[in-house]
């Protein structure tokens, strides 16, 4: 299939090249042209203006948050053109179900077509072609999706007509996440104030209940207080994300206590100056806050 | 090994059928004295007080709460007897980390051995022999106990020489567990009042991350909206657990905020009539202050 | 002075009649044209159009929330036709220091001038001119309002230059309103469940350190339970002002976790639907969640 | 009338001299006798030990907490031969709920009267007499203590038979002051770091609806940092305080969520070495929290 792509950070970069490595025809923009040029070799073609993914079958976006994408699918500067000759629009970037809402719309008006399928997994993740994709939009647009996405993950859910629903299956992921970090945080303080060593509790409660691999990942975290956000998710986008959460669920009125204290644990990291780490620096606050 | 097993509830009894299954010798005693008799077609000696239990190697103690374990081990008319005569206590029963530190003193002070060794799992897992058992004591009391914790459960983490940090860690797991259920009870009513099916939700959530066997378990639950008792934890437990934790974490020095919002969500639950139920109904709390 | 009002609510109609009283000449405009008649017989002109509100020497808007003011002061068909020769706009809705902040700089393109004045008070306290403003904008422009202030409320805080600091202040108050009403609640359940009489409760609390007038009245609405929105102020518009709290407190990275926790209880208030009661209804959720 | 009076703190110094001052005939005991020296040329005579105050018509206690009056009323070295003796014991420090129910009954069974009588006021307001005393025991019981009541307070509420509703109320009154100090501080959090300056912030507040004396005292300690302890009341004793609510509203079932929430700001205002300023330092964490 002809695909265009629209965001090179460290996702999208693994994406494209699993997308070339199943032979399909690939054109990428990047605000930072020079994120494009390694993929030239793998025989991406580089575009020099969004406009310029016309044509494409589906237009992918991955794009950083809210403003980046609205600005490139919503703006006359942007792949509006390319919408407007009727593509296919696959958005694959955590937002806000607002914006996706409004992308649903303004595609329609525009004659287009539009599927939301953020996904779940690090740029690793991004690069093995191991992500988790979840998607909706009309059951034939996600049907020409298939072949993209079965390359680019190693699961895909569908679940539902409605573009947005998948944001916000998406963001309850997320927020399952960071509750879980936050719940652990408060597990080790406890622990450790009592007397316990952290290598013993990571080891009872990942050898017995808590096994998933994002539990191992995060309570590992926590009980070395290796928070460096080199491959990681810095704790300030943790916080971007469940202030999308909290938007949904403001907009749903459903009541989401302990997303709302997970909000607040993130903007106090970002306050005693933990932003920059990965969201497992949760468990640093909790054990500063217990006196540690 | 001569063993004493002094609480029949639902765990008790298949703990019991599997040490007598490997061979050991086995006295039991139950308040109701009823629940004792179907034991003893397996084999195992049916004592008429605490105090007959006295001459065993190790006596066990699979207890209701805090009351109950104090009842038996503390006063005058329990097994206070057994314990003068030096045998080994081994304390299964979920209860205080200040109980713990009071047996651990009330012990050392009567010339006799304390092992705490609280376990996960619910009455088929220990009918299955597949608890998860959390050990603190003195190395030499911990490795005679070793030959019935092999047989009672999958796995032993023994993760100290100070029996009351057994508790501890038994009831940050218990936390843990529980702050998932709120967490998910929380995602599944935001998913559903966005219009989401609740099978999908379930499908993909436990089909992607959130993979560990009590997470999916609990997220049936929430999803089927299936909260029967049955062969749960009654919600009314749970806060009695969560009751617990914030009592460890209040003298410890530990704020834990997901802590409290579980508890008070627990106590809402039982103000709302649901306190009967698994505690997994905390997704219909949820659910009901969504208006879904 | 020749004053443009736009906004006749419960408010606004209060508002304009102290207008009059003191002498001005106020020319009214309200979207419901039938609101105004009984005004004109106080001496006041209907307005047909909003553009007829220009000439006046300050505009002031009495308006619902962020939609109704910003399709009045921000939209073509509106005021801007009036602001744009060059009028002051006074601004005394509650409404979002976002919108604030666009009114401030969309103001200073057009050449016009904006000040920032919402109130605290409620219809009574308009009609009777005791209402409490917070006023912030250019110190000469706050000066040409002060003859309208000065008849409109009992008292005029100027809180600094930017007019959006006023409304971070009408917010902050709002909230700490709110949250005495939540801590009240809880306290009054507590109250109650122990099997203390709740007028006894009322008399102790108010009588001796609870005795802002604000502290009495909402007491007394817990108390004896009486939660009709009459003359009032409705749970869901409360649950909109909290939501202005918290998108100020993200925007600004500000954790205020009580802040979170009572959107959290008037979002569930609507959801066990108590959202058209006075927000003093949060009595009956924490009477409802204790089980009273 | 003849009193014992058994604790001279802070406290029970101001309301001695005013028993004193009103005629009475005042014996006191304190474990450390120094304490107690000053009174005498007040015209108090100083009891060796505290059965020399058996035989006094009312014994008052004014203790710094449960184990302190514990090992005071209900330890055979204690008071326990002077209310055998029949005397009436009010109990005016403020102690959990619990201890206030076991002191009911522990009189009860020993043919004694028990009033509890908790106290709002600091040591300025004990030294005026201008305590709020929130009163509770058998009627006949509380006149006979009004002569004393009268002289150590302005104000006595009576607010039951059942001594330990008053236990309820002045925890309950206690929970409302914190929870008023913690939402000031998230207040001030936002409007500081929104631009404002917090004497103007003080101002508005303390000046329009927030009048309430107490509101007045702290909204000013937050708004200028001032949390020193001197005359003030210690942020670990408010985390004692509120352990007590907690005990009530969990053993009385009602979720408090508010005080949860406070509870665990406590805590970490202790382990972030804030324990020894006046509980006002909430402020402090909150403005830390919003990297202020």
């Amino acid at each position: 299939m002809r695909v265009g792509f629209f965001g090179l950070g460290n996702m999208g970069i693994g994406m494209v090249r699993n997308l070339l490595a199943a032979g399909h025809d690939v054109t990428v923009f990047n605000r930072t042209i020079e994120k494009a040029r390694p993929l030239e070799k793998d025989g991406a073609k580089v575009a020099a203006h969004p406009r310029d993914l016309a044509g494409a079958d589906v237009v992918v976006t991955m794009l950083a948050d809210d403003a980046a994408l609205e600005a490139a699918a919503l703006e006359g500067s942007g792949l509006a053109p390319a919408f407007a000759a009727g593509a296919l629009h696959l958005s694959m970037s955590t937002v806000s179900v607002a914006l996706a809402r409004r992308l649903t719309e303004a595609h329609a008006r525009a004659g287009g077509v539009f599927v939301s399928a953020p996904v779940f997994g690090r740029p690793e993740a991004a690069a093995g072609a191991k992500l988790f994709i979840v998607a909706a939009g009309p059951p034939d647009a996600v049907d020409r999706c298939r072949p993209l996405l079965s390359v680019m993950g190693q699961k895909t859910f569908v679940v539902g007509d409605d573009p947005p629903v998948a944001n916000v299956l998406k963001l309850a992921g997320n927020f399952l996440i960071a509750a879980t970090i936050e719940s652990m945080a408060e597990a080790f303080a406890l622990a450790r104030k009592s007397g316990v060593d952290a290598e013993q509790v990571l080891e009872m409660l990942t050898g017995s209940l808590f096994t998933a691999p994002f539990q191992k990942n995060y309570a590992a975290m926590i009980a070395r207080g290796s928070h460096e956000a080199g491959g990681g998710f810095a704790l300030e986008l943790g916080l971007k994300d469940l202030r999308l959460v909290l938007a949904a669920a403001d907009a749903a009125r459903v009541p989401m206590p302990t997303a709302s204290l997970v909000h607040n644990q993130l903007t106090a990291g970002v306050g005693r100056g933990l932003g920059a780490l990965d969201w497992s620096a949760l468990g640093r606050l909790a054990a500063d806050n217990a006196g540690l």
